[in-house]
């Protein structure tokens, strides 16, 4: 097993971190990193917003639910699905442009773009001895978040990315199933056989929850995301794309 | 610099490769790379598919705009979101999860978990030595490839990753100025600033297309761009995604 597979492979989420900064150095190769991804007909639809003001971090943690690790860390790393300078070049070259950056092929292809940078960037990270976690809850409240990182229409903020000096070693959660994730020639959709492979990852699941907890928890994975979805979480999301003008049609 | 960091920077993609198939070892330690990312809060809201029968190939090639190492390749794998499997829990748990599933917010969490899967495959590819192209082409008419794969509703096919024994070293395309991409706390708005960088990036462009062509092409990057954007291509999708039932509200 090579040096690059066994830190994919060795992923684990950090939430701890030493308080001590990345070098520009540090930054400057995670940003390297990020921009080698593949990237859809070159378009390049995304931008990396370092946030280094703790009062906007700060705001930021409280945002996504009072995550501490938001504000304390080594430095946090936003990524934004961004078709703004796509707008300015259209506008510099007077071709109307504003209808293919509207679609909603368009926004998809921003967001794909964006979460290929920001992995690559996650796996740099890992490969210098850092620790990351990908931050969602920054879309708690994507109104504030855009006014405190003063993004401009078109510009999405998807999620953060913390990176710092790792003082806890988490452990490494079992994913689905391999045949469940991974189909031949097509999409299995043996009722069957689907919910077999759930019933097989909820005992393993429930066992790890068990084992970490002295038996306290040990809630199965079809359970927690039956819980997790029933809460209507985010649904102004729609409105805001659409405010910034994407996924419009 | 280390391995991890080098396999990241060496990227390019690869559109020709050898008559020579992936090993089942191989294809695994791709897919279980692919699940060691991450995944907002642990929903896992993916699915792969890999593709063997030359049949398929042969139609989603024709699909992608007759790209040939869609075909021709070492194995091709797609990169699928996925909510159907959350559906199912949903029902077996007795929960109402529809209104959760069918938000923009969670067909956006599919997006991203499914890209960041898919960053893990690539990276982990290449560091086994071998040449990736991310195909964005199959999304030219999703009716026919959920037909040839078998998708049900709630599972979008994004893109296909063509992996093989790489024949030809392509070039590496350079990416726009990192000043351009990455700014700190705030997002870089002065439009003067924002379109020198671009000229700049222009130039660079320029120069590498003319180096490469003998004087042939030297097309700037924002010309490439806007005259991309001036076609409106697949602008069925939002059509497509509603019909499958996601990005509905």
């Amino acid at each position: 097993m090579n040096e690059v597979i066994q830190t994919i492979l060795n992923h684990r989420s950090h939430r701890h971190f030493e308080d001590k900064q990345l070098t520009d150095e540090q930054i400057k190769t995670i940003i390297t990193c990020a921009q080698s991804a593949s990237t859809s007909s070159f378009i390049q639809a995304y931008s990396i917003i370092g946030v280094r003001d703790k009062e906007k971090k700060k705001k930021l943690a409280e945002i996504a639910g009072n995550q501490e690790y938001v504000e304390n860390n080594g430095h946090f790393f936003v990524f934004c699905a961004d078709l703004y300078r796509h707008t300015i070049i259209g506008e510099n070259e007077q071709i109307d442009v504003t209808p293919s950056i509207e679609s909603t092929e368009k926004f998809m292809v921003a967001l794909i773009d964006a979460s290929l940078a920001a992995q690559n960037a996650a796996i740099a990270a890992e490969s210098m001895g850092l620790g990351i976690c990908y931050i969602g809850g920054i879309r708690n409240n994507l109104d504030e978040v855009t006014k405190i990182l003063k993004t401009p229409e078109r510009v999405i903020p998807l999620f953060g990315l913390a990176v710092g000096f790792p003082t806890k070693l988490n452990e490494k959660k079992p994913r689905l199933p391999f045949e469940h994730v991974y189909h031949e020639d097509e999409y299995e959709k043996n009722k069957e056989v689907y919910i077999g492979q759930l019933q097989n990852y909820d005992d393993l699941i429930s066992n790890y929850y068990e084992e970490r907890t002295d038996g306290k928890r040990k809630d199965r994975w079809t359970e927690q995301m039956a819980r997790m979805l029933d809460r209507k979480s985010r649904m102004y999301m729609k409105e805001f794309i659409q405010k910034n003008k994407l996924d419009l049609h």
